[in-house]
């Protein structure tokens, strides 16, 4: 086990040099997890939470992003008096496995030769689960030395590994808010990522997954995977309220250029993507949300999953949200209700759709300090 | 002005040496449009019936496709004793202007060239509107010496050229249906055909647009494209009853194979549907139908459209349509109660989404079947 930087970008992480199982049968012998913190761990370790990212998120939660230079992505939620203040709690995120901002995934270099210098996995790298990412954040979370978890948060994907965390390690998490999720995805959902996944085949420099041995990136292919799922990110009040029918400034009645402002920004979406996403990492991470199921997972029984769990559990939906609906989030607080755990559920109103978890929703803001708040309280962590 | 066959497909078509004005300002100076008939025009031609396809429809109402050997995409409706019976009516289809089945589209010569055996416009196809489309079946309509339709009918695109119909020529359409459609695009069905356009753009086979004089098909960017749009055409809950999350009998576990059914579903579509159409007529035809806007066509005002209109209107809705909700149908409905015009509004509640109206949904049926029938009574016609 070492520590130390990614030659790339300034960041932490941690190496197992005794790898990570996976769910499908197959062995990473080594694994590496990047990660960020925010905050102090306090002196008996119980302020801790983990912040599970979504399928195109990273460990940048509340700082200026090394790749991009924009702000962290939960800014608004993480950081010195905000709801997940780090001035009383010690914030921990990790880049998921198979991602693309410094722990395992497909970018990494192969460990299955004895080659000096490996290529990177590429389309052969194994296929992971939820719970594969989860077991490598538990190996971090072991590694800082923490016991329990305060909480386990996060949106989206990150929503499906809070969700895991607390099945696999009941009693290593006190508190969990799984934000904007469903505990398996619909065939519409399923659907939505093939699209995204057929894009990128189709990409002249996808070059059958080989395009990092020739230097390339499936830009193209990988933009319109990642305009597809924008489009299911927001509402079709968000989008109206943001576009509308507005057009560009300059019409063109060419057929190849984009003449409503919807296009130019669905357009900029796909093309800054690209920076900062790797398309394997995309195809591998999207595999995982697919073939997620927690019920399956557990006998078909939702509620078996989270069975004698004493977690406190918060479930938050968003009322535009098409692509995790409410109903996908009550069924899960139904299925805890089956087994009489400590949960609450909140819908919040909203008309931003499915990014509203990631927007400016003071509701929703409200709620997870206050939710927080009062765990803190049961839990005796000093105010 | 000429008659005859299409050398590849046996198919009816006219041309019109004089061509057509453009809505964009220029002018096609040759235009073909290609049709099929069903049933016999009566004495006093009174009994005709125009039905306008769909963004990837044809003039195949109600026999087997020439190209793919399958039903005609609307025998449930059309045919002996169906509710267009063509025991009683006379039915016209025509391809749409822009369109690859027969009527002067991309794939046409182009007649800017004294050439004498000018290449196909391509990319260079001047932009359309719905309503230049209109404008080529009033030529039809006129060709077949029918002065005024008894009925317009059509789903979808077909609803916009139905509405488009009544609008340009007023006198000529006793009665109109237009079924799961809208007087313009949202930002949101706009953001849709911006990914499959997106997607034909990055395909190798595309070649800037000139894919045609490679012989080469821009094949999985349209396929990519047919996939997105066909999501959009079924409800969640669809998608859900067919699918669900069924996985492929051989699983593999690579990221390049698809593992549920509705991958393999959607493929599927995706690779049949390019053998039938080609790519720049789905990119001039999707154009035209982001830019449709009847209420801007009007001074903005929608209710303008209609005005004077003695048209009969049955407008038609399903519920479970996301991709033009009830709530656009109704919009049309309201606008049309606002200049006193005689309109019906039917949402029929189904949960087949948008696909609805091209599908086995006997409530429709019955209620266009008892529309035409009263407006049949009261245009005179012999029963």
């Amino acid at each position: 086990m070492d520590q130390g930087e990614s030659p790339d970008i300034a960041q932490e992480y941690v190496a197992f040099d005794d790898g990570l199982a996976l769910d499908y049968g197959s062995r990473l012998r080594r694994l590496e997890v990047a990660y960020q913190t925010y905050g102090q761990l306090n002196g008996d370790r119980s302020n801790a939470i983990l912040i599970c990212h979504a399928l195109t998120g990273d460990q940048y939660v509340a700082e200026r992003h090394p790749l991009t230079g924009k702000p962290g992505w939960w800014e608004m939620v993480v950081g010195a008096g905000r709801p997940i203040d780090t001035d009383r709690f010690f914030v921990v995120c990790a880049n998921v496995l198979g991602g693309c901002m410094g722990s395992t995934g497909p970018l990494s270099p192969r460990d299955d030769t004895d080659a000096l210098d490996p290529p990177p996995w590429g389309m052969d790298f194994p296929a992971i689960t939820i719970r594969d990412m989860v077991r490598a954040q538990k190996r971090l979370i072991d590694h800082l030395g923490i016991r329990r978890l305060f909480a386990v948060v996060g949106g989206s994907m990150g929503g499906m590994q809070v969700l895991e965390w607390v099945a696999t390690y009941p009693d290593m998490v006190f508190a969990a808010v799984p934000i904007a999720c469903a505990a398996s995805h619909s065939a519409q959902n399923i659907a939505f990522n093939e699209v995204g996944r057929a894009a990128i085949f189709a990409d002249p420099d996808w070059m059958g997954g080989r395009y990092w041995e020739h230097g390339r990136v499936p830009a193209q292919g990988l933009a319109v995977a990642r305009m597809v799922a924008h489009i299911t990110y927001l509402s079709e009040r968000a989008l109206t309220r943001k576009f509308g029918r507005r057009t560009r400034a300059s019409q063109s009645l060419s057929l190849l250029d984009d003449m409503f402002e919807v296009e130019s920004y669905l357009r900029h979406q796909g093309s800054t993507f690209v920076r900062r996403f790797d398309a394997a990492s995309y195809l591998a991470i999207t595999r995982a949300t697919d073939h997620f199921d927690l019920a399956e997972e557990h006998g078909g029984n939702l509620a078996a999953a989270f069975k004698g769990a004493r977690t406190r559990f918060c479930i938050v939906s968003f009322s535009s949200d098409w692509l995790y609906p409410t109903e996908d989030n009550r069924a899960i607080a139904r299925a805890l209700n089956g087994v009489a755990a400590n949960v609450s559920f909140v819908e919040i109103t909203s008309d931003k759709g499915h990014d509203a978890f990631l927007l400016d929703e003071p509701d929703f803001h409200r709620a997870l300090a206050g939710f927080l708040a009062g765990c803190a309280e049961h839990a005796g962590l000093p105010a």
